[in-house]
């Protein structure tokens, strides 16, 4: 089923990375050669004290770039806080902006700029549907470079910008090829100053992309098959250039995520995440991700108290990483059996010697694996030990419904049962 | 050596791809929406004949595309007949161009694209240093779509065009981002029209793309270190990005590259190789080449009556492919020394038991396991087979000197003896 080829396409559209330590020193000079006059800089309360900040505000002022920052990013985003940038960005007048930080920054920033380029647009009109209207961009949006500090979301490689819609409890987005990012500055010292958590869930959220791309459904069994090429999703099904990426960044999460959480120093460890975070990032922004990920939406908006031990914010977070591996055992033993050959080679490349063990068992195999996995990483113990009940369960349910553009390419077709037993398996995972 | 990390960095600069048995169906829906008017159709008097070419027309026909049609493409090209295609291509005042065929249309087909777009240009302009000038590119190009129907040169992931400058007896080449197509289009049900000699040739460049990226110069120890960064070339080195499709591409060549010489209607073959070829193309694209293909430049220029088998064609030529392979035994045990793991690492992923080789061997074995798969594939047996003798060094050495724009991308510093001896030792193979 997982390796049936037919006369289907698949597009790979590719993103523009520089990487290298110390490669932001030169960002000042890139703003000039661009022409820009009136940059946005956006970054987060947090971020804006370190680093990663003073390097880039170190290179503009040396090669007299006029700026503006904005460091009222919310972390976890919020069509509300997404709001605040907007509107700061409508002022500005900006023709460049640089996003400084983890995802929460980058998406923000994305939103900013296509909402600045479309003044004439409503919130929801670019939002994806059902949630939104999807409307198509027809405005040119203003070049963003973003430097991630996250090892992470992968966010400087895709067209995808997520915020929690506080009405719906529920995370959506805006995906759109405009949005990319016109540079991906990857620069691995930044990373060096993530706090251990930071580093473990932005980790998970590699590791996610990687597992949820490589099991993906296969893109020529995505339906509707589009009659004009116009009309390919972003999101369509594994293929075999997101296949190279998606393996390529499980193998470097194997070797080095707990590394990297358990030393802020290790600079090897730290420096093969962000590329990892990097391929993983082109390899789902091609195929897509799937249950993992439209589940973690709902248990991301519906926090309650849950407050994420190492993350430096007043409110109730689960952070992203966070909120989407703790259901993978349950997701991968459900999905095993639509291509039992690509669970077991994830478990193995994840450090399983798989050579004895059946198709059948895959599914178990895997879920075993990323138990181990996130045991030894200290990860909560499942959705109870961030607040959630089984009363909650509907409230969850509900909120994965409308995720369809990234639940449908879930190699196993599900009903709203599944999704409940996915929940309740997802309670408690040691 | 090899491995060496500095504060140092690379770009990954890519290529939009859609890959699919069929989709050049869809071409005519395609130009469309690109609102085209004035479609310039660029191949040779080969594939005129051919269904890719048959396909693309009737896509065009049944979306009532207007085009223009220019089939004089020379195979392996030279300033002449690159200057006769833009002579076309300034008349025509084309809005779109659409190549379809093997590297000699592509590259001609970017030539004329660029130079249509800057009508006031000299031909030298934008031709490499030292042989040409090496302006930069200002004015915005017509999109291109490149349609590859060999597996191949990957041209269609590149900002490269090369053609015989026939003064010099030497290829050389234009080598600038802008010359990137706007999108490959890679249709394997074309590649089942190859000849087998076509195949062969065509996946050995494969082949060498791979190598020769994956064993050039790391990016870290290029030099100069450009001071800006918009002067990082395009040839940066081989990185951890590049490494990936290398790797890959030579796996699926060792597979893959017999059965497709050998069963024209060995699909699975063929497809994977037309893959691979895009594959080693964003590697190379990205990392450079090396010392086979700077010395396949005189090779090829300095042809006299070598007739290619299988090649319908009234001119001699040294079909690209042939060219860069014939030396690779002789430049693979050369540059050894410099990174044995990555010479071994590829004498494995070619199908050879590393396991007990010194790393002192590693230029040997890789030479001994391309020279066996050259003659599996009934490869002629070295430069003296090919027309050229002793005497013949001289100029090819001399045609050599100034390509180098790829031969500083050697892991191994060479003088003109180092490339009298390499060339002397690929006269015979076996
Ligand atoms: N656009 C996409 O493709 C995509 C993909 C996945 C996730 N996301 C979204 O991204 C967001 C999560 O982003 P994230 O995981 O990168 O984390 P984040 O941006 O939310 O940052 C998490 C915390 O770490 C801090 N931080 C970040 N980098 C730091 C550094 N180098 N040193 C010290 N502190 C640092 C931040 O200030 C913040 O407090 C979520 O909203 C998620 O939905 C987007
Ligand atoms: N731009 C780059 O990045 C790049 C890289 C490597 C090589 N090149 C250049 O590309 C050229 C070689 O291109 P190539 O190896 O693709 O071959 P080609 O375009 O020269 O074609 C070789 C022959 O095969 C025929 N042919 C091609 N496709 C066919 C098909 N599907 N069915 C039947 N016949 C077919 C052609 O008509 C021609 O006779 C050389 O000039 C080389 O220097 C360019
Ligand atoms: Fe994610
Ligand atoms: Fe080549």
């Amino acid at each position: 089923m997982c390796e049936r080829k037919t006369d289907y396409a698949f597009e790979m559209a590719c993103s523009n990375i520089r990487y290298g330590a110390g490669v932001t020193r030169e960002i000042g000079m890139d703003l000039q050669n661009m022409g820009a006059r009136n940059v946005c800089l956006m970054t987060d309360r947090t971020l804006s004290q370190l680093p990663p900040v003073g390097v880039v505000l170190d290179s503009l002022t040396k090669h007299g770039v006029k700026y503006k920052i904005y460091e009222d990013v919310r972390v976890e985003p919020t069509d509300k806080s997404f709001k605040a940038a907007i509107d700061f960005a409508k002022q500005g007048h900006f023709d460049v902006y640089v996003a400084v930080g983890g995802g929460s920054v980058i998406d923000t920033c994305k939103a900013a700029n296509l909402y600045a380029s479309h003044p004439e647009a409503e919130f929801l009109d670019f939002v994806n549907a059902p949630i939104g209207k999807g409307k198509p961009i027809t405005a040119t949006l203003k070049p963003l470079i973003a430097v991630p500090t996250t090892a992470g979301t992968g966010s400087e490689t895709t067209g995808v910008a997520i915020f929690d819609f506080e009405n719906l409890k529920a995370k959506t987005g805006i995906a759109n090829r405009a949005l990319k990012p016109t540079l991906g500055m990857v620069d691995p010292l930044h990373t060096l100053h993530m706090p251990s958590r930071v580093a473990a869930n932005s980790g998970f959220d590699v590791l996610c992309h990687a597992l949820e791309s490589f099991t993906a459904l296969p893109y020529y069994l995505r339906s509707p098959c589009p009659s004009n090429p116009i009309n390919r999703p972003a999101y369509q099904g594994s293929n075999p250039i997101s296949d190279v990426w998606a393996r390529h960044a499980l193998k470097i999460v194997a070797k080095y995520l707990k590394r990297a959480v358990r030393d802020a120093g290790d600079v090897e460890a730290r420096s093969s995440m962000h590329l990892a975070s990097v391929f993983a990032g082109i390899g789902f922004g091609n195929a897509g991700v799937h249950l993992c990920h439209g589940m973690s939406y709902p248990i991301a908006g519906n926090v309650k108290t849950h407050r994420a031990k190492g993350y430096n914010v007043e409110h109730p977070i689960v952070p992203h990483g966070l909120s989407v591996v703790l259901t993978s055992p349950a997701v991968f033993a459900f999905t095993a059996n639509m291509c039992p050959e690509r669970h077991l080679e994830a478990a193995q490349i994840l450090g399983t010697d798989v050579s004895s063990i059946k198709k059948d068992d895959a599914g178990r195999v895997l879920a075993d694996t990323l138990r181990s996995f996130l045991y030894d990483l200290e990860v909560e113990d499942g959705l109870s030990s961030i607040g959630y009940t089984k009363e909650d369960i509907p409230s969850l349910v509900k909120g994965t419904i409308p995720q369809e553009r990234v639940t449908k390419l879930s190699p196993r077709a599900h009903t709203e049962e599944d999704l409940t037993a996915l929940f309740a398996a997802s309670m408690k995972l040691y």
